[in-house]
C-alpha cells in the first residue's frame, strides 16, 4: 500500500475520471479540475465522434472492477458495414468469433465516469481554470481570467489529463530541452445524427461500423443505445469538395444527395446538424518527458494526441492508467521511480498508435474502396485463418490484444513488406487463394519467425 | 512608397532591429519591444557564440546601406584549422580565393545594430515584457508581471522577432492548424574565452575558424577584433564526458589538458568560464503557417531556429526580411499578400537550413576527423576545380551564393549520392584523383544534369 498522497488531476474527461478512480482504490485523495462546467448539467457540445472501446480500454476498467457497469452503455459491433457507391452494401468482419468493438456516446461514457469517481470520492471543481501551474511545488493556480487574483492550491502531484491542448502540458512545454510537436491534418470533421425509427429502432445494421468511403473524404455512423447513430464526416477544410465550399442549405443537400444516396431519407437531419455542428481540426501531439520530476505526469491525450482514425484515444490513455498503476504497484511510494518507468513504459506506444492513427487516416478514406487493396485484405484474411499463431492481423494486434502498440507497428510493416511481394506474383488476382500463395508468404516469414 | 504604418517588433535583437531600419526606410513608425534592458548598458550574458557573417547576411546589410559600417566589426576567415589529436594543425580552404566567411561577437553587433535603429528613428522599449498580444487586433500587452495589471498598445502590425521562445508565436501555437514542433539536442554548449596576448595580438591565426573536433564533443574558437577568441564548447548534457560529469575544478583542468593538449596555456582562463558561464541547450523549432492575417508576422529565429552548426541563423533571419521587403515593393499596401507570400518563399528555406544545420551538427563533431569523408572532401575539391560550372560544393552554396536553401539541400543530397558510389570504386584511396573517377563524376551528373 502506498503512502496516501494529496493529488490533483487536471482534466474531468474519461482519462482524467477513471485515473480518479483508480487512485482513490489506492487511498489517496483526488481533486479534479476542469474548466468546463459539470457535463452531467450541460447539452453536449456536438463535436464527438462516437468512441470504440476495445480491448485495451475493456481490460482498464475490468482491473478496478467497472466493466459491467460500462458495457450496459455499450453496443458491439463485430464488422464494417461498407457503403461503397455503386456497389451493394458489404460487410467486413473485424476480427474471430466473439470479437467486436463497443460503440458508446462520449458524452454519456463520461457523464458515467465522473458519477463513478465522485461515489469512489474524487472532488470535482467544474468551472475553475487553471491558469498557471508551479510544476517544481506541485501548486495550481486557477482563476476566472489571467488578471484577476487566483486561487493556490498544493498538492502532493499533480496529473495532466487535459486533453490535447493541455494547460498542464503546455507549461511543462516552456522549459529547456522538452520535445515537443503538434500537428494538424487538412481534414475536419463534423457530428451528424442518423436519428432512430419512430418506435426507437435502429435504421441501418446496429451491429455494425457504418462507413462511406469516397475517396478525399468519409462518412462514418456508430449506433446508440436510443436507436440513433452519431455520425461523423471527415472532410477537408479547403477545396473542391470540402466543410469551406458547402456554404448554403442547397449545396449541403446537393451534397448528401450525391454521396450518399443509401441515406438520403435523412437529408433534412444531416443538414440541419451540418449548420448547426463546428466543423473541428484534429491534431497528433508528440512530447517528452512526460513528467516533471516525481510531481507532475501527463497521461493520455495530453501527453500524445492522436488522430481518431484507429478507434484508440481513449483505449490508450485507459492503458496509460493500467500501466501508471503496474508502476505503482513495483515501487511504492518510490514517484520518481514510477514516473519514469511509466513514461519510458509508455511512450514508443504513444507514438506507435500516433503513426498508426495517421495510417488508417489514408486507408480508411482511399484504400478501402481500392481492388488491390481489398485483395491484400482477402489474402491476408485466409492466410490468418489458416495459420492463426503465424499471422495475426494488425488490426487485431491493436485493437484485440494487450501486445504493445510498438509492437504491433513493427510486426505490421513486416507483413506489410511481404504482402507487397506477394502482391506481385504473377496472376495474384485470380491465384490468390492458391496453395502457391500460402507457400510464398511462410516462405517470407522465414522458418523461425512469427509475425 | 507604401502608407505608413504603426509597426510593433517584439524583440531587439539582430534580426529585430535590422528589420526596424528596413521599415523606417520604408516611412513606418516603429516601436521595438524587448523584456530584456538595453544590450548597450549591460555586461555580455556569457551565453553567445560569434556569429559567422556570410553572403546572405552581407546582402541583406548591403542593399539597406549598412554593409561598410558592419565590415569594420567583423574579420574574414577563409579557412578551418583542424586541431585534430596527434596530427600537425592543417587548414582547410572554405571556398574560392576571396570567399571567407566574417567572426562578429553577437554582443557588439548588436549593440551596433540598435545603435542604427535608433538612428533611423526606430523607438525602443527595454524591459518591457510581453505577456499578451491579441492577434486579431495586433495589440500588445505588456507588464511587470502576469497580474499586475498591463498597459495596452494599439498596432497597425506586429513583427515577432522575439527568437527561439517567440511569445508572439506562443499566442499563434494556441490557435487550431496552427503546425509546430520543438526538437532539442542532448549536446549543449558553453562559452569560453581564449584571451590576447600581452601585445594585443592573437594567440591562434586570426584568419581561420578553428576546430578542434572530438568526436562526441568539439571546441570551436573564433577571433574578436580586441586579439581574444570567443571560444565553444559543444558537449553532451550527460554521459561519460559531458557537462554534467566535469563537476569540479580538478575534472575541467583534466578535461582540458587531455583534449586539448595545444591550447593548453589558456587552461586557468577556460576553466575560469566553464563554471562562470551557462551552459545552453540547442533546439530546432519549425512551425507554420509564419502569419496571423494581415496583423502579425514572424520573422527569423521565432519562425526557424535552428541549431549552430551551419552558421546561418542571423544570415537566414536577414535573408527573411530581405524577402519580405521584396514583397512589399511588389505588393505596395497590401499586408495580406504580403506576409503570405512571404511565408510561402521562406518557409521550405526555413526547414532546408534546420535539416542542413543539424547534419552539419553530425558532420563536424565526428566526421571531419574520418579519413573516407576527408578522402570525399578532396575529390569534390579537385573536381570542383576544374569543374566549377558543374558541382558548387554544398557549403559554398549554402554559404557564399544568393541560391535558396531549399536548391542547396536537393542539390547537395544529389551530390551526396554520386559520391557514395563514387567511394565504392576500386582501390579509390590511391586512385582518387585519377581520370577515371573525374569521368564517373562526370557520368553520374548526367550528361545534361548541372548539378
Amino acid at each position: 500500500m502506498q503512502q496516501s498522497k494529496n493529488i490533483a488531476i487536471v482534466g474531468s474527461g474519461l482519462v482524467g475520471s477513471l485515473l480518479a478512480v483508480y487512485l482513490r482504490k489506492a487511498g489517496h485523495q483526488v481533486t479534479i479540475f476542469d474548466r468546463r462546467p459539470d457535463v452531467r448539467k450541460v447539452e453536449f457540445s456536438g463535436r464527438s465522434i462516437n468512441l470504440a472501446m476495445s480491448n485495451r480500454g475493456w481490460s482498464a476498467l475490468r482491473r478496478i472492477g467497472l466493466e459491467d457497469e460500462i458495457r450496459k452503455l455499450a453496443l458491439p459491433l463485430d464488422k464494417r458495414a461498407m457503403h461503397v457507391n455503386e456497389k451493394p452494401l458489404y460487410f467486413q468482419k473485424y476480427g474471430k468469433e466473439g470479437e467486436a468493438i463497443y460503440s458508446i456516446s462520449r458524452g454519456i461514457l463520461n457523464r458515467k465516469m465522473i458519477d463513478l469517481a465522485e461515489e469512489a470520492g474524487a472532488v470535482f471543481k467544474f468551472e475553475e481554470k487553471v491558469w498557471d501551474i508551479d510544476l517544481k511545488q506541485a501548486t495550481i493556480y486557477t482563476g476566472d481570467s489571467e488578471t484577476t487574483p487566483w486561487t493556490e492550491y498544493k498538492f502532493d502531484l499533480i496529473f495532466g489529463a487535459d486533453g490535447a491542448f493541455s494547460r498542464v502540458r503546455h507549461k511543462m512545454q516552456r522549459q529547456s530541452r522538452f520535445n515537443y510537436s503538434q500537428h494538424f491534418i487538412d481534414v475536419a470533421y463534423k457530428e451528424l445524427t442518423i436519428p432512430a425509427n419512430p418506435d426507437g429502432s435502429h435504421k441501418l445494421d446496429n451491429a455494425s461500423f457504418h462507413i462511406w468511403p469516397r475517396g478525399k473524404f468519409m462518412l462514418i455512423a456508430m449506433p446508440n443505445l436510443d436507436g440513433s447513430f452519431t455520425c461523423t464526416l471527415f472532410m477537408p477544410f479547403e477545396g473542391e469538395v470540402s466543410f469551406e465550399s458547402i456554404d448554403t442549405e442547397a449545396k449541403a443537400e446537393a451534397f448528401f444527395e450525391k454521396y450518399f444516396p443509401d441515406i438520403k431519407e435523412d437529408i433534412a437531419n444531416l443538414k440541419k446538424d451540418f449548420f448547426k455542428n463546428p466543423t473541428s481540426a484534429m491534431v497528433t501531439i508528440k512530447c517528452f518527458p512526460w513528467r516533471y520530476d516525481d510531481k507532475v505526469a501527463l497521461i493520455g491525450d495530453s501527453a500524445h494526441a492522436i488522430v481518431p482514425f484507429y478507434g484508440q484515444g481513449m483505449n490508450a490513455g485507459f492503458e496509460d492508467i493500467s500501466v501508471l498503476f503496474d508502476k505503482m504497484e513495483t515501487h511504492g511510494d518510490d514517484w520518481d521511480k514510477i514516473f519514469s518507468e511509466y513514461q519510458i513504459a509508455r511512450k514508443p506506444n504513444g507514438d506507435a498508435i500516433a503513426e498508426l492513427s495517421y495510417r488508417n487516416f489514408i486507408e480508411m478514406s482511399s484504400k478501402t474502396a481500392n481492388p488491390m487493396f481489398l485483395l491484400q485484405k482477402k489474402i491476408e484474411k485466409k492466410f490468418a485463418e489458416n495459420h492463426p499463431e503465424a499471422w495475426v492481423p494488425l488490426y487485431s494486434r491493436v485493437t484485440f490484444s494487450d501486445h504493445s502498440y510498438a509492437e504491433a507497428l513493427k510486426i505490421g510493416d513486416k507483413q506489410e513488406r511481404i504482402m507487397a511481394e506477394v502482391l506481385q506474383m504473377p496472376d495474384i488476382e485470380s491465384n490468390w487463394d492458391s496453395p502457391e500463395v500460402e507457400e510464398r508468404i511462410l516462405e517470407l516469414l522465414g522458418e523461425k519467425v512469427t509475425v
